[in-house]
């Protein structure tokens, strides 16, 4: 089973990118599943309708989310008829989607969980044993449980992998928009990277505009954080495991910018 | 002009893959100037005057620290004597040691300078009018200039990178212990990696017990962290810049462990 | 039904301040039960078994804790002992102790409830869904509920008041150690103040060394947070309520200092 | 010398009381110098031209303001020309405003400073440096200094109000929006208290909706915070300082609400 997971949308330019290179990048590693974070994919913050329904053409089988969710309002009215749309599952109960989908892929179950860290991060419910009680929920011949944890810092994202190694084919960082370069497979056989960074505009800050964040930085000023222009990137990690069981066998990251280009 | 820089050493693990690796890192690269951040060190957290001394006699020219620098107190009484040790310059004024260092090398001045970040750590001073201040006050031949940024958010990582582009060598963050993939040399010439890695525990949460940490996340109890056992690793970044200028020609991620061991 | 509720006893200085005017305030205001808050009574952080003992004898019938429960760590060894110990019910699932207590009060039950918030606080359990499991749980002829919540910022606390107004005798907040003018009854008929504040030294900050707190600002070097020495104080509330109904009839501060003797 | 300070005014309820109670207040206070804080005058969130006249024409001598300074963006086209407004002088450099001001009052001078706090608030320059900074560059005949330290933390103003005892006539806090009970002269003779409270909603989350405040608690979703409706309330201090030195002889909480009327 093979699954590719692509990092924080950022703006149109993510857009672009995912639109040129999705498809190159399916035809290098086809891969079975596709997962993409969708949580900036509108103007840098949120997810509109058409948005969600073009990252889905672009080739998205899930799209997943975090703490920008509800940035764009109107996400309220197309949350419950979004099928392929997945929030973090550990946000209050009393919040509209779904926290996890389980695919039929070639007639294999897939789950793909999305989860949101606590650490510096809105007051959420416990990551770890939302984990723990949606694992009980999935159907028993899961062959592969995806995770997307959205998270702000190294120690929160680490103990999610290692709390679930063995029990999940792949715990996926989102959230840093900078990819880190810590993927390996866990002992028990699970998948692990801190972050597979963001796709979108290369030489902004997290993708936003430099000037505006370092007037930011420099002054606490309020600052009108617009998605960057220029050169763009793609982020993301392609990951192979076996067919039947939750343990991955390779773990590959994917970074393609304008200096590290594609070889297809 | 050739630049090693090692991320942050924790415990006696991380002595001992820098005293195992440094000569060999040496060999290969023929850096000219090593630094070390040496703030985990000491049982990891703070630096005690022994383990100082003996980083240096393994190699390190200069070491730099961050958040932990003052969590052995013996620090208080060796620092004004330790030479060779850089702290962050935007602690408060009223803290003992120094934020940068002028080192000769090959005729050339070479300048070290420890900043530390704001954003979800301590309340400091601001690290980007300090770094201005410190560039109006280096010597006007300072060839080289390097940064080791001790911070949590690859916001404020990037920002300053870019803030700085130009007028530094390179900025390396230090600080969430896991390497980043997004090393770079920015448009003006500057060298970029959001943060280095940790050296020490490999099967570790940022190096400390993952028991502890993951007991820590589902409880709030209290825990005692104590460095991890088992396998090790050693992440840090080397840099070659041009001879006389600000500018960065090579970039180079280091990462050695179980699974990626060192091709010398 | 009358509720005197004492806050949070900050080392020997408080222990002493208790003993007393606890005696005295029961003399002028004849409350059928008494809370007091413990969790800084053991050196100004914590509780061991006998103080938790001390501080039953000089009158208290339940002790309430806060984010400082676990800070004496013997409390892991007599906790399932302490019968009118209560600390915060929305710790996670997995951590020892009870997060109220029903008692029997004249044939009439109380419920003395624990809650801490969250914001700029540890990542716990929501208090406010936390409270509504507990209503749900409480005997259906429990006359009058009682809730400390031990929080930081006064929005939480505001919002916890008004969220439980009608369904609890009172919400008393602590934690600030700084007792609030803002008592009032709620529409409902909940009896509500932000904090009743410490009792303790009279010239420390939040009762800890002014010296060391002011150095800590200063500078970010490690101090030591010793309890301050000197002048004491005690503060709390007292709360009259309609009989058998969660009512509130008067909410009266208290708060006895070398500046404002006691008038019995 | 009478100092009269009102604490944040918010939104339309604030000014409706100010208008109401101010001038009765001055009548019974007879106030030399009346400070109002204003950082939430305008709909809650920052000042508008307008209301920043308005404000004076109620007779306030002094606006301060506190971290919603720049919340209504057209305060940079006028703040430059408004010359009774002050805003937190530990802002970076970089941003417009004065942090202070000296006022003639019947032939004396009146310090006014601003201060904002950084625990749990945005990073900003030290206020304890900052408030030595501006004491230097004071007239050495300043006879009364009044500090508004906007902050959030007990501990953090406190800790002002002890390093500035005796050397500041008073040092009074405001940004929790609620009154404390702890007003008192400091051994030094400097006035305190830890916050002077709001004036605005009486039945509102710090001012704002109960309903958007405890949805935002319960859910995280996004909210509207509206300045509540209904019933009203005015805070403040009232502090009677020796004539010619910073020494206050009396410190008077003013809180006047639907249950608290204001006895002339
Ligand atoms: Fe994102
Ligand atoms: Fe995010
Ligand atoms: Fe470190
Ligand atoms: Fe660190
Ligand atoms: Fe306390
Ligand atoms: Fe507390
Ligand atoms: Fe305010
Ligand atoms: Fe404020």
């Amino acid at each position: 089973m093979k699954i590719l997971f692509i990092g924080d949308i950022v703006g149109s330019p993510g857009r672009n990118m995912l639109a040129e290179y999705l498809p190159r990048l399916k035809k290098s590693y086809k891969p079975d599943v596709t997962v993409v974070n969708g949580e900036n994919a509108a103007h840098g913050k949120g997810l509109t309708e058409k948005i969600y329904k073009q990252l889905l053409e672009i080739g998205a089988d899930v799209i997943t989310m975090g703490n920008h969710t509800w940035d764009k309002r109107e996400i309220f009215e197309y949350i419950n008829d979004a099928n392929s749309l997945v929030v973090p599952a550990n946000f209050p109960p009393a919040t509209p989607g779904k926290g996890y989908k389980v695919l039929n892929v070639n007639g294999q179950k897939v789950a793909v969980i999305n989860l949101i860290g606590r650490t510096f991060m809105a007051d959420q419910d416990c990551p770890f044993r939302k984990a723990d009680e949606i694992l009980k929920q999935l159907p028993e011949d899961t062959a592969q449980i995806f995770v997307d944890f959205h998270a702000e810092t190294t120690s929160e994202k680490q103990a999610l992998g290692w709390y679930l190694d063995g029990r999940v084919t792949a715990v996926c960082g989102t959230h840093t928009h900078v990819q880190t370069a810590d993927e390996r497979i866990l002992p028990q056989g699970t998948g692990y990277i801190s972050d597979v960074g963001m796709t979108g505009p290369y030489d902004g800050i997290l993708g936003m505009s430099r000037d505006a964040v370092m007037k930011k930085f420099l002054t606490n000023l309020p600052v009108k954080f617009e998605v960057e222009e220029g050169r763009e990137q793609i982020n993301g990690v392609f990951i192979q495991a076996a067919p039947r069981q939750k343990a991955v066998q390779k773990m590959k990251r994917i970074a393609v910018n304008d200096e590290q280009p594609l070889m297809d």
